[in-house]
């Protein structure tokens, strides 16, 4: 996939993520990442409100995240979003989370996320709007 | 009122807790106030799940904290929660959490918690089992 | 104090920062809150992190919260943050969240903030070009 | 590995882990996991602020989560960690997160914990006695 067909979310990095290893908190990642893919959905034309309140909701399915260096207090970040595969009812996205002074890759993930029914749990078709965005920027 | 009064819940600090300045971060003692409330509501009978699902929410409508000494990794603590006042539709909690070892004071804060409709945001009546749980450890 | 004299910084409200009641966790708002104090030391020039490594940590001291009403999913808000008095080791911020879309008050709060000595916890001088600025910015 | 050769961790959901969606947020089952893996060291003799006040820390490597069902507010879970493989500097967990009343599966994952110097981010030797243990509990 061309990198330049990822979706880019730009964050910092403030004290209430950070933990007393002087370091970002692992877990605080999937946040930015999440950031990302929610920003991605409304530049679709897709609101997460909107669709719980049609009895709709994303829930991550499956992810893997792999850690190359850690960010710090202060930082300027990254968190990038592109959709490698979908289907009726899930869309897998690559992302990253990227340092802006320098480039420098931080933490590289796939997340497979769901579209579920907000009651039953159950998968439900993705809205048309999401589907048609990822089948464009998909390569 | 007296000390013994208070309902106590014994805690744990956990890297996710922390921050950079290799302390507790200030907001996250409110979470360790909110298990604190939410322990002692079920020791009286009362599940926020259930009032949800009955569409009723419990908000914080003011507080105040004072932070005197900071919590560390991986220290035991012990949350208090007591009614020190409450009215139809809400309670004021006076609320401590201490450090176990010693029972040094590391903060103290009261909070006034509102019933409210969790569509509306609307104040409406307490649980009666929670009203009366209240006011018989009340002094 | 002038509405003006306060500094302003946008924010979104995403999935991480809600609750199963549909509204932002109350301990959230002091994370923005946070950000905006945050950011007005860095207009300042003052970065924690650079702080933190020369052993002086910025601690919250006491605060006071009023809610007047939540924030929900995809809500753009704005927290501000103003000095409106200080010591030569402490700063009183007056703080708002309100929502962007009309201007809605959401909440309010007073927060003290302290500093202090990373090891020692002992109160210490202000950064110098802090203190200047909060001078010239305080009524 | 047999499962009763795995630590396990009792944990409550609270509102601080929920999201508007009704169900603990995703990045909260990583909280529930070290947790489960931080009392695990415990029970080894590890402390996790005694090893930063020496210097070391430990950083999640990689991970990948299967989640299977949603928690929700005020639910019992377990949080299990046992060490399935391990290194001189690192330590493989699979962990899993499971509903107390019925045992029901909800999370899984493998997660690769590094042992780092705390500046210089360069892989350290673990403590003897989390080796050791580690060694003793792999099946």
């Amino acid at each position: 996939m061309a990198a330049d067909a990822a979706f880019s979310w730009p964050l910092r990095v403030y004290i209430e993520d950070t933990d007393a290893g002087g370091i970002v908190f692992y877990a605080n990642y999937l946040k930015y990442m999440e950031r990302a893919r929610t920003e991605w959905a409304r530049s679709c034309g897709v609101q997460v409100r909107g669709e719980i309140q049609n009895g709709i909701n994303f829930v991550v399915h499956s992810l893997n995240v792999r850690y190359h260096r850690s960010a710090r207090l202060d930082d300027e970040l990254v968190a990038t979003a592109a959709v490698i595969a979908l289907g009726r009812t899930w869309l897998l996205f690559q992302q990253r989370v990227e340092r802006s002074v320098d480039g420098e890759l931080l933490c590289e993930a796939e997340v497979k996320v769901a579209c579920v029914g907000l009651e039953s749990g159950r998968p439900c078709r993705l809205p048309a709007t999401m589907q048609s965005a990822a089948e464009k920027i998909m390569v």
